[in-house]
């Protein structure tokens, strides 16, 4: 397979799961309505760690522009490469996304609350503040790319590594998740942002455009600071 | 020990302990009543996790007819061994399902909700609807199968491939549980629910059979796509 | 160190962790409190992975007189040493109770209800039922045993197996829990209800010993009757 | 790198992602407000496993003076190099909290109540009480050592360590952190108090400056007792 296809069909099931598990406890009459964040940000955590599994050996498992570009920016892939990673996550993203819409079909005309159903697509802020929503996906993002270089650098044996890539989305969730909802990836937010802005959502709102910028901008900053100031120190 | 008899037992444990957690959280009185969908999906996990190790090395640990069609399909196992599982697994999930009721023996008279009683045998959709529902066991299956053949294709040190297992049916569980309740597996379902037709269980309702043939065929579709998919492109 | 002093000091710890799990849940004030069944299943889980890691090397770590009956019922451990284990898992117990009583020194005045302190040291039938609880103490100690058995026959790598024991009470605590708060080990349940006895702890009520024979003689009976099945299947 | 900066760093990062969840959890308007004591225990767990995975093999990650001198206690550091030790410890962790500060910047004059907003850098007893406080901060570093020694015992494949290293932590929390909020650790919880009383927090309160001795006095005494008693049994 090539690694086009790979970062595709794992970003594709990494927001099937990841987004699927915001539906499950957030739409209503869902049977994990109500779960809570430990649902949520374990979901997450393996919604990442199972496409690792799958897909790692063949393209390392990025799925994640920010990941991309924060590891060209050090060296470790090349610039040529980026663009075709980056069209694969966000070609995998929407479709993904298009997959919770279908997984969740009799659940959205359930389901007043247009904010709610924009969070099954896209993150959004708490208490919305410009500073500090970059400054929470600037340090969530650069705490993933710092863990993952430094994991990436760690003796393991065979099988343990997207174990643990999945704990360290998991610890970022159960701590950093609360004042944005920890997008810390370009593709995970904007390409269900635009799923949610073409498909036939039944009473959907409008889907926030003027925050996506943050979830693009601010996960790519973090991340490439991370791998510069990981690269200087190690 | 043979094959029929590890996907039997295994089968059987699987399912004490599966629709054991959903009585625990559901039925009056239980100690985990009110626990939650954290307590609910990682019981299920567990509960497959555990046989897996100990059955594994013997019969494969398939513990579902949608995984031994969906490996069958694409020669990874005989078409002759498949009704021999098959008829083990459904008795193994129906034994199991008769000792949730004894282990939970003095609750269900405790307990009126006729349609949290059959929850602790089989699924039932949160919103009735044939094609979503459809659609919902299609795609958790699907990921099911996908990713066991992904796992089972991944290097793996002694000891945790069984885990692994476990996280695939935590984070199907978490994040796509929703919709049906996830039996992604017919015998999980259609074996309990026999059980729940059968036993003497106080005050209960009817099987809703109407519902059973979704959790039976939409599973079996779901795991035959994938693996067809997965063969051809690994 | 001496088997004996292993035992003693891990099944101290296992009481300590676990019955300070249930403390910390059910005491009023505590940080804990109101945490639900997903926090005393990980809780127990942990409180007895631990100490595996510690004292497994040396004693093999049973801290669990009906592990230890199990195991001589096949063969696997020695008759003549079944009583020096089971007295130091009593008095490793009793002691680890103690423990939970000082480390939660000033939270049991706040707590009027005599029943929840109780909890704090034994457990308790959440429906009384001689056949039903002993059913559920047996069958949760059949699982117990039986996968024990069946991860000591599992290749694994180094350092795994503590884990996935731990795996194991975790399933059976959230799965199997719900009618008698799963004891599942003689010494867990009569050490600390004897400290419940002795302790002078404030506003205590009676330590309802006409129900302490069921979560010892059901686990030992449960225990030994999955020994001799998986010893003649496997 | 120095092991003073992977002192420095590693702390820092605990501290973010530790104190981050307790933020998480507490600050209105928080997405994981309310999100429970799972989720307060299990961030912790990974804020210490992920830097462990991250700096361990050029520190040893301590990131606690108590583990620090515990260890010096027994001959397993070198005591000269103790205060360097600690000094970067509490670097880092100050540098955490005042991180903290700023992942959460919205949120801290979204929240009226002092405590609360203390409880994002400092521990607090749940019931004042000078001996019922220092006995529970004893026993939770007590056990933090012993486990942590035993650990460091124990025969593991590479990779598996710091992820039993979060399990200990994990069940500290979860067991026993209802009295205190388990400080364990004099730099966790001292650093963020003198950040706590620096840093301009809208609508702050004290920082209980007369509690701040038994986080710091409690575990250092806990941790070399620990020691000390687990170098005269192995």
């Amino acid at each position: 397979m090539s690694t086009f296809f790979a970062e595709l069909l794992g970003t594709m099931i990494l927001i099937l799961l990841g987004n699927g598990v915001v539906a499950n406890v957030n739409l209503n009459k869902s049977k994990g309505k109500g779960g809570g964040w430990i649902v949520v940000a374990t979901g997450w955590a393996l919604a990442v760690a199972i496409p690792v599994y799958i897909f790692g050996p063949i393209s390392g498992a990025h799925f994640n522009p920010a990941v991309t570009i924060a590891n060209a920016a050090i060296g470790n892939f090349a610039w040529a490469d980026v663009p075709m990673y980056i069209i694969a996550q966000m070609i995998g993203a929407i479709i993904g996304a298009c997959l919770v819409f279908l997984h969740y079909l009799p659940h959205w005309k359930e389901t007043e609350d247009k904010a709610t159903k924009l969070a099954c697509f896209a993150t959004g802020p708490a208490i919305p503040s410009t500073i500090g929503n970059f400054i929470s996906e600037f340090i969530g993002t650069f705490i993933l790319v710092f863990a993952l270089l430094g994991i990436g650098n760690t003796v393991m044996v065979d099988g343990l590594s997207p174990m643990v890539v999945g704990l360290v989305i998991w610890v970022i969730g159960l701590t950093l998740g609360g004042p944005t909802g920890y997008a810390i990836n370009p593709a995970r937010d904007l390409g269900p942002r635009i799923a949610h802005a073409l498909l036939p959502i039944p009473g959907k709102g409008d889907s926030d455009w003027k925050y996506a910028w943050i979830p693009v901008v601010a996960p790519i900053a973090g991340g490439v600071v991370a791998s510069l100031i990981f690269a200087a120190i190690f």
